[in-house]
């Protein structure tokens, strides 16, 4: 017997049936029971639509009519939760939008939108008195959005230190463990699934980038454009650094970092050292963790895969599962993102961390000291430096300098005027260090 | 203007103003402005209760009614959630059963109680159209509790593998990296406040049985009272253990496990030794992490302060920011916890895990024959093997023994039959093993 406002079945379609949407559409299939016993009603998937008409075969086994358009999905009106597994910005978005604002509640993993247009499709469901639920969009299947959005909302975020992008970190895991170089290291994660055949949006920290501009937005409450965030990928790095990075005690990674300091936010991600005691330094290979800090909890840190279809199918089929509870008990949206007084976002310029610098300098007396008068000069203080005769052949030497915490603007400067010294054959490279 | 059906202000009630309980009531009252922006309407600390007069002192700056008496506090009709943190079995659970039956949400950081009585007191709450919220309970500031209950709730739970001691974790970091024995390294935890003056419950894992009995309750949708949890504390172990467990490549932890297999429940406290390339392995000090492995996600761990005034209060404020905006917006209770079939729990005799094994033994051949002559007769296969001379006066060495998987019941009779064995002078100690 239907109760007076209660649905008696709850149907899901779902729009994109690739890697992650295959394998969420045979985890609702064959987990139908389970999660049909916790809802408390069935929970059906009732559409499923891609492209390509050969993945109909995905759904064999369950109830879902497959269909080639999208449209077949977003039109038909008994359904409830539309999941968007398709990526990319459009038509992804178009779609969601058009979902929210036929009352539907919408699921999905697309960091490139969710990034980009949150706070439109957030204030669409608003208006609409559903929501939008997008878990998968960082991290993969850590449960580490819902944590931030509801667990943690008594804190004040101070910092988010996150390693968001397993390809880059299973290629960096190699070239600190094998001593390989960079170009080998991805080639070893393309033969091993692990990267894909054009890297960039991975390499050049891209992928990181619309995953910390999302965490930026749900711990500051404030907008965080994905083109906002300061980015540098890993193409600079060589396995020297990697090796003068073990012996200073530190494990480089590439971090997606966010604070917030005194009202304004810094968002950047960049190749960092950290030190060895941290417990992100030991995140290795294709694993995320992501280390947040407030000023309750002090620092925690989630950690997990944060890609495959499996696991992303864990947060991806979490998040219907609360729409559908919602939806079955009338209660309408969860808590939802607040957005406070827009908060200004820090130029990297005008950031304040430690530097690692790497450069190669003619072996001979005085050069140390021309060296560190620019730096003194641009207000930059030395914590250590490490000299190591480079090429004997050449009389070239290799400085390695770690500094006290200074302006990036003033160490930018330093490092121009220190390449135009004659006695400086190369800066080799310079990594901010974080700790 | 009040809306039809929504309050126009929450008011919470507070019993216990311990240190928890006094950390919590700052945070309500200096945090008031944010959390009520969060929820949409004025969340109040309304009245609050502690047995010792003087501790009024903690509500300044508020507008709290001071009560030696939590029946005021219950007595209250305008108390909309009533957070319990006086801690202990009673009278906290009847105050917890007399709030639910008044239609009043509780939350609470009660352990003892939640791994107790938390069926019933769900029970009631349901009755009653509320909800009780307990992520204080286990893991102190982590967001945990939450996540198992909700986000992860696509998933098969497989293993927790859970530090949830902080006391326990600080001794053991301490015997680890600066080869304490036991007395020492409790004294000193005591001398810094991470041990209690009688630390009974955490050395012994009373505490620990607490947790994962909770946390085995809700990844398993079944009853798990910690009458049921096998528990066995810190006392046994020795420096000696620790250099050992160094030399081959493990650290000492005292874990809390819970694992289903073939719908049986395995739910233990004790000594472990884990492989010293696992996460969990590099959790140190007073810090807690909890390792879940579900048939989607994988892997997953969460880390951060297992205790403390502030760590606890988040996760406490986070329960009531919940319930207040279920209540505000007139929601009812969220995604409950699901009981299924009642699944049984395995005696510690019927476990299969591998050992490590020490003994003192006489300094003469055929020793190790006659040791390994036992434990092939029971079943037990040996991965690897130490002797060392330990003493040259007395003309004994110690060996110690790692095992393939075995099945405790057969380790038992092992260690009885060598013990007797007149070439055994000691069983120095037998530590399960999980990897």
């Amino acid at each position: 017997m239907k109760q007076d406002n209660k649905k008696s079945q709850i149907n899901i379609g779902l729009i994109g049936l690739g890697t992650i949407g295959a394998g969420t559409a045979r985890v609702l299939i064959e987990k139908a029971e389970s999660f049909s016993w916790q809802i408390g009603c069935p929970l059906v998937l009732k559409r499923a639509a891609d492209t390509n008409p050969e993945r109909i075969n995905v759904l064999k086994g369950g109830q879902a009519i497959f269909s080639t358009s999208a449209a077949d999905v977003l039109n038909d009106p008994d359904i409830d939760i539309v999941v968007e597994l398709i990526g990319g910005e459009h038509p992804a978005v178009d779609f969601m939008k058009e979902a929210l604002s036929k009352g539907k509640w919408v699921v999905t993993a697309n960091k490139n939108v969710i990034s980009r247009h949150g706070y439109d499709l957030l204030k669409i469901a608003q208006e609409h008195s559903v929501d939008i639920f997008f878990s998968a969009s960082v991290g993969g299947g850590i449960p580490l959005i819902d944590p931030l959005r509801n667990q943690m909302i008594a804190n004040k975020i101070n910092t988010i230190y996150a390693i968001i992008n397993g390809t880059t970190n299973y290629i960096l895991t190699n070239m600190a463990k094998s001593e390989m170089d960079l170009p080998t290291a991805l080639k070893e994660a393309q033969e091993q699934g692990f990267a894909e055949a054009n890297p960039a949006s991975d390499v050049e920290g891209e992928d990181a980038a619309y995953k910390i501009a999302i965490l930026a937005t749900l711990g500051f409450h404030t907008r965080v454009h994905p083109d906002n965030v300061y980015r540098e990928g890993i193409t600079r790095l060589t396995s020297r650094d990697f090796r003068y990075a073990q012996e200073l005690g530190y494990i480089i990674k590439l971090l997606a970092i966010t604070k917030e300091v005194n009202n304004s936010i810094e968002v950047r991600v960049h190749p960092t050292f950290i030190t060895s005691d941290m417990l992100l330094s030991k995140v290795d290979g294709v694993f995320n963790a992501i280390q947040i800090e407030g000023d309750l909890i002090g620092k925690t840190l989630f950690y997990g895969r944060g890609a495959g279809a499996a696991p992303t199918s864990s947060n991806v089929a979490g998040d219907i599962i609360h729409a559908a509870h919602n939806i079955y008990t009338g209660k309408g949206p969860s808590l939802g993102v607040k957005f406070g007084t827009p908060k200004q976002i820090k130029p990297v310029s005008e950031i304040v961390t430690r530097y690692y610098i790497r450069m190669n300098v003619e072996d001979k007396p005085g050069v140390l000291a021309q060296i560190t008068r620019v730096l003194g000069e641009s207000d930059i203080s030395i914590s250590s430096v490490i000299q190591k005769l480079a090429d004997e052949e050449k009389q070239t030497a290799e400085i390695v300098i770690m500094t006290h915490p200074a302006k990036e603007s003033f160490v930018q400067q330093a490092l121009k005027q220190m390449a135009e010294l004659p006695v400086v054959k190369e800066i080799g490279n310079f990594i901010r260090v974080e700790s």
